[in-house]
């Protein structure tokens, strides 16, 4: 099954990596890879309002579901892991448990949610984000790509009825609890000697933009002192970013940088840098967001906000005591998981070790045998949550 | 004339302007205007093995030729006259001649060089560059733009031999003096309350090239002090370029850089920076140089250099003559003239006054008025020297 995936929307350039955007080709190639390997297994899918793919055993109105999965998109040159292990985990753990020969008390469902790394839109958890209400239809509709593509375009592209995208308060309502695998991005469970763990809380995290304004000029001769150069904003932008972040108990990146007109010898009209900023504590972010606009004079835009999410607790000692007791640990990444958690969601979340570490990059990686600790894992958890 | 050229290669997005790329759409539609206008005046055009297009009017094999142009390409949302009214003008000088109805004791010439900006491939002034052999055609060849497409690739796409490309001593023997028209792009002729004025010198210019290199990583959960993070360069690199450039009576702008993957929540793998440095003196430029490399502790690959060049004092004092003693300035940007004076063609330029002084923009402007004592004075020059 992973081998199905290895060649699809593979990022061009030497940075390697995948490449899988919301409604791109490899988007709607790996949507049709899903719908084959859960109709193989006599699922049948649902694609709900958001553009989150859902497969059913059991009763899909039945409600009260136990639910587990996570995405097929991708940052650009992203790693294999990050979203699709827990697809695959989750449709693998659902053929375990078709062995047994019985049918679960409550029905089970394998999300693939839509467009959660926001590769495209710059909105991250864009799928759930918009199955919850939390994001707007409206507003979701008209993000636009670097290639100034709206969303509402890129579903009629895809053969989707924009009036019908938007919140779907009635597949929500179906859902009893959630349950999301996901690589590890950290180094945690390497240093706890652990191939699986349980998550604690989502660290609170926001990408902010800045639009730097300045005036277009020929880079030979125009006088140092004539100049509006955005691009020296840009420059103490991201040195007041990692500056704040140190003072603080933070993380702050500047990762996304858009040059106008990007040419050697013209000093730019205008730059955008995004900002992602993350710490435990949501006023620490603020702190920090505030500061780098303070320091540049510019004001931040938010594009996106997810406090902090602390998963509930019950699930999670109920999970981890079922698991044998392995450890619980906290991350910096955000997830569906956390998206659903802050509705009101009984959610939780299973780690599988990363060797190096390394994630949103090409040498993001999981050993198989901890991969099959994943499968595993979830197999028993779906199995304590589905049965009585 | 200046009506045809307006709706070719309109810059897409905000920012406006022209994007006329060399064998870009916009570009071949250019070309193809100035073969028409050429032969509607009964020149013939021949295009040389660098891409550079040669009306003449006279004996192409003579020798001694009087050339005047410029260049039809221009940056990313550049203004409409940097280049264009060169050519323009050297046309509307040769009706101007034509309309005496007597013969030229000298061939009279005007060319429209190739790829002057180096918008596409990061090397100005190219046409002329390969022509006189300065840039060797293999390496002309196997420059990529931004698409990954080669020079190479793109001169096969437009119907030309990749193995006829390259210097062509043949065509550059023929020139015996070249004088370009040209907007000027700073304020110099505003100051002297002057419409057109001629060049004194070129100041010394090049690009260069610094490939920061980082590592990849998720910007939620990547700790600062793990990351290598090449953007966190990028920033001192810009900063220290102004500072140097500031310290010395020099200019240094950053107006390109491109980041991979360049996604809001990933530590960049690599980022370029591309560095464009010009002063009076060479060795100023050098210095600057060498200076941003060592606060930022990374090599510069030097993509252009063009040592400062002085236009032959006696042509010069021979035009101011000729004009009634129009004003005499240097120019920090770099031309095809800079390039044939370089290789010791007899070499002029006539600058236009620009209200604004806004130059490799869509601001750029000259006057109607001012315009036409530039064609007034081109033509005053060419009968100057080509009538004896």
């Amino acid at each position: 099954m992973w081998a199905d995936l290895a060649g699809i929307g593979r990022a061009p350039g030497d940075a390697g990596g995948y490449r899988r955007f919301v409604w791109s080709d490899a988007d709607l190639t790996l949507r049709e890879w899903f719908v084959g390997e859960a109709n193989a297994r006599g699922l049948g899918v649902h694609e709900d309002r958001a553009g989150n793919l859902w497969a059913w055993w059991g009763d899909p109105t039945a409600g009260d579901a136990v639910v587990t999965g996570s995405h097929l998109d991708s940052v650009p040159s992203g790693g294999a892991f990050d979203g699709p292990l827990g697809v695959v985990s989750g449709l693998l753990a659902v053929d375990r448990l078709l062995e047994t020969g019985t049918m679960p008390d409550r029905p089970i469902a394998v999300v693939a949610f839509s467009d959660e790394e926001g590769g495209r839109y710059g909105i991250a958890c864009g799928g759930s984000r918009v199955l919850t209400g939390l994001l707007p239809a409206e507003r979701a509709l008209a993000l636009r790509d670097d290639d100034g593509v709206t969303q509402a375009e890129a579903l009629r592209a895809s053969g989707r009825a924009e009036a019908a995208f938007g919140a779907d308060p009635e597949v929500l309502r179906t859902v009893g609890t959630f349950v999301e695998l996901h690589v590890e991005q950290g180094r945690g469970l390497v240093d706890l000697d652990a191939p699986v763990g349980v998550a604690s809380a989502i660290r609170g995290h926001g990408r902010w933009r800045f639009d730097l304004a300045g005036r277009p000029d020929h880079a030979g001769t125009t006088r140092l002192e004539d100049r509006d150069d955005p691009m020296l904003t840009q420059a103490r932008l991201v040195l007041a970013a990692r500056d704040a972040a140190a003072r603080h108990d933070a993380v702050a990146t500047v990762g996304k940088v858009l040059v106008e007109p990007n040419a050697v010898n013209a000093v730019p009209a205008r730059v955008q840098a995004w900002l992602d900023a993350r710490a435990d504590d949501d006023e620490v972010v603020r702190a920090v967001v505030a500061e780098v606009a303070g320091a540049i004079g510019v004001e931040a835009v938010e594009e996106s906000w997810t406090p902090r999410v602390d998963f509930a607790a019950g699930l999670r000692d109920r999970l981890v005591e079922r698991l044998g007791g392995v450890p619980v640990l906290p991350t910096g990444a955000g997830h569906d998981a956390g998206i659903l958690a802050s509705v009101g969601v009984p959610s939780a979340m299973v780690f599988v070790r990363n060797p190096t570490g390394v994630s949103h990059a090409p040498d993001e990686h999981a050993e198989t045998a901890d991969c099959l600790a994943g499968v595993d894992a979830l197999a028993t958890v779906l199995e304590e949550l589905a049965w009585e």
